[in-house]
């Protein structure tokens, strides 16, 4: 006769029984499609608990195992990707409760150069999207063009052609400068850095959108920065008067928005708007740290404006890299600081020296060659069809109720699942399957966005994807099945 | 009759006087060689104050026009390179009261990327010492062994070819490593960085060399660390019992320092004294963040070990780079953080990601290769050459009173000059001939080394360098007679 099972015990028991399943599973005793043993019923078989009984089946879930038919019960699913790659390298199955935001972040990151694993997760472009040759071809030939071959120490502002070829597109979006206004740095997250060590100090109030990039919190904690969080809206974009009213009662030393495109959400706020920004900001003499990396990755006809475009005094810091329109991993990025250009260089001489030569040399090249524009074109058509497509997928295989965003630019799509998805378990059920997508909880400080994830549609909409979409779409239906019992 | 001059008229006067003997000598009415009125006479001559009269020919004196014979007087100066550039380039000759060491920094090295100035002020190697087409090679066939070209983000912890071969090379100085202990890094200084804010929070004290690296105080001010700083010699390097006896009384949160070939001094802490102070900072458990980036350039018949290859217990961090054996412009440098590993990869993600993958891969293929080691041995014989030449140089054209360092590595002389020479001031009467040296204020936080130099014998010595010896020998001359007339 078995004794009641403690806390522990039922914990070891209810991973013992979901073993047992995915063994049998394995080896062919229970083949896709078979029915199981209603929750009752297991308890009564295994002389275990209700409870024990429901984790069993809940942790097969979250493998990716068996799934949940609403008044049916469990089944065997039918997962062709489910052995193919060994556990070893799976993220380990921890309960969320316990896992910090930066742990899941580092958990959803650091699987990222593993080429078995589809990064739905990743807001860059696919490598069927850059073009390769002529980037290589730019390489080599800024290589023979440089007596030193690009070997040496570049000049601490950067290239000048480059700085110059970045002043020159920034008429695109409004921008009236040359290449003096230009700091070049290694990505845009190192220019973000270099922007908060110039303005601000370890203590200091620091107003970001919520939800943002987590990169851009995860660099705050990192500063010694504290963050105020501003509402960002699919919509409307910032919640400016939001924003005012705070900085009534707070005493924010400066401003990190994406105003083209915000990571996750995809808003996009119009001139207007952007205006009263740059002269609420003015007037109170607060620096805009003005992130733009998606500001090139526009779906409608003109290249929107950015907050620096408005900018008469200098408060506004516009930084970005060719890292989502062009080469992610040659960490070629830029800084327009305005006033803050001598500090900015402060900084960037203490903590780099120069950035590397070869990497700006080749994107120069890239630009001055003319090959950036057409690119960009090609880019833009393809990101807007598969925009299209991935919405389409996830109309096809998410329940009805997932709410999806509707970008008019950038890479991501923010999708708004049922309450009672933990978007963290989502994660690592997808993960069994090699699907990696980016949890809710890592867009805020506070892991406020339980029910949402983002995934980007860097890549083209193939077959590959469109399972991926299937297998995310039955695991939602399975947690959201397994909460409602 | 003229009035006596005010403070503010003398200021002009002097100016005005110095810009028309300038004139003369370009109009050529004045010759190499000349003998001018002494300052008696001048002043009679003008009707002006001795003072102003002195202030004049200093003025010349820094500009290089004349110079000072002592017990002679003042004769006009034969100067090849006197006007070959437009003085709008040069650096602004501000008084050094008023100059702080940051700015000196940024004064000295402004001008470094600049094709017309000679860099006896850079302590990396000369053009003619890289091995340009084997590096080039690497860098091409490197892009065309990827099948992403090298576009995409590389691995958090960096390219895993090149940290196989650094941990390879690693046997040199004793250590036991593999790939998996290292982190790549944008250079060695953004190794340091990385270690500092793994390992310390604003207002920690650091335990640093006197006289060092100005890129070190640098950064430590720019993440609002203290400085402790520890003498070292150029026999005995760092003195290990100051540090210890400090210790007891400063709470030190971290060290870091220079072990081999330290900079400026270029001394090298015996291995007995590596020992020696691994233990000591094991015992308080407090890191040491080991500089080795000399380490490579040694003259003597093995390379120095490392403390780190003394370090049991994982409180050496170890950065490196390969600008000063390779490619400084290549940006690629790491960090072996022992027990910080994580911390250091949570500082990489946050601050920039990933290292740049070109670079990266160019590298790990130059060192897969095999090309590494050849080109090495000729380094450092050609370095070691070079530093006799230069000792020689300083010992023909210097006052016999200055006294040299004998650096058994590295790529630095300490020189030091009477003590009425101010470091500075010669800097700036030097680059009127288009020569950069490092002023001695910029190795310590408080400015201590006003009649130090250190001299970079990176580029062959040549004639140019030597007739750079030779003014730079006059210029001293002439700033020890002012100061004692």
């Amino acid at each position: 006769m078995k004794a009641v099972a403690t806390i522990h015990d039922d914990d070891f028991l209810y991973e013992q029984i979901a073993a047992r399943f995915e063994r049998q599973v394995k080896e062919g005793l229970l083949k896709p499609g078979d029915k199981l043993l209603s929750v009752r019923a297991l308890s009564r078989e295994q002389g275990i608990s209700i409870s024990t009984a429901y984790k069993a089946y809940v942790e097969l879930e979250n493998m990716g195992i068996i799934e949940a038919r609403p008044k049916s019960g469990y089944y065997v699913k039918f997962s062709p990707s489910r052995f193919s790659k060994s556990p070893a390298v799976k993220p380990p199955l921890t309960s969320t409760g316990q896992t910090t935001i930066a742990e899941m972040i580092a958990t959803v990151y650091q699987h990222m150069p593993e080429e078995s694993v589809l990064k739905l997760s990743r807001a860059s472009p696919a490598m069927e999207l850059i073009p390769l040759a002529k980037l290589n071809k730019s390489m080599i030939e800024a290589i023979r063009k440089s007596p030193s071959g690009n070997s040496n120490y570049e000049h601490l502002q950067g290239n000048i052609s480059l700085r110059n070829q970045i002043a020159k597109n920034a008429f695109n979006w409004g921008g009236n400068i040359t290449g003096d206004d230009v700091v070049t740095t290694q990505g845009c997250m190192e220019a973000l850095v270099f922007c908060l060590r110039a303005v601000t100090k370890p203590g200091d109030t620091i107003a970001i959108e919520s939800p943002t990039y987590f990169g851009i919190f995860n660099v705050m904690l990192s500063l010694d920065l504290k963050v105020l969080e501003i509402p960002v809206s699919p919509e409307i974009g910032l919640d400016i008067d939001y924003l005012e009213q705070a900085m009534d009662k707070v005493d924010v030393k400066a401003c990190l928005f994406v105003t083209n495109f915000s990571n996750p959400v995809g808003s996009c706020l119009p001139d207007e708007r952007k205006k009263q920004l740059v002269t609420l900001l003015t007037q109170k003499q607060v620096p805009l740290i003005e992130d733009d990396i998606y500001g090139e990755i526009y779906f409608g006809k003109t290249r929107p404006h950015t907050c620096k475009s408005f900018d008469r005094e200098g408060w506004v810091m516009l930084c970005s890299s060719v890292s989502k329109s062009l080469a992610p991993g040659y960490r070629v990025g830029w800084c327009i600081p305005g006033r803050f250009k001598e500090q900015i260089l402060n900084v960037k001489m203490m903590h780099t020296i120069s950035s590397a030569t070869p990497t700006q040399a080749a994107i120069a090249h890239f630009f001055e060659a003319g090959r950036y524009d057409l690119h960009m074109r090609n880019l833009r058509r393809a990101l807007y069809t598969q925009c299209l497509r991935y919405m389409q997928g996830i109309a096809a295989h998410f329940p009805p109720d997932a709410k999806v965003s509707r970008p008019q630019g950038g890479y991501a799509l923010w999708i708004e699942l049922d309450k009672s998805i933990n978007a963290f378990e989502l994660y690592k059920a997808a993960m069994q399957h090699n699907i990696s997508i980016a949890p809710g909880q890592i867009f805020s400080t506070d892991g406020r966005f339980t029910n949402f994830i983002r995934i980007s549609f860097g890549m083209p909409y193939d077959d590959l994807v469109d399972k991926s979409f299937m297998v995310l779409g039955g695991l939602i239906k399975a947690l959201q099945f397994c909460a409602e019992i």
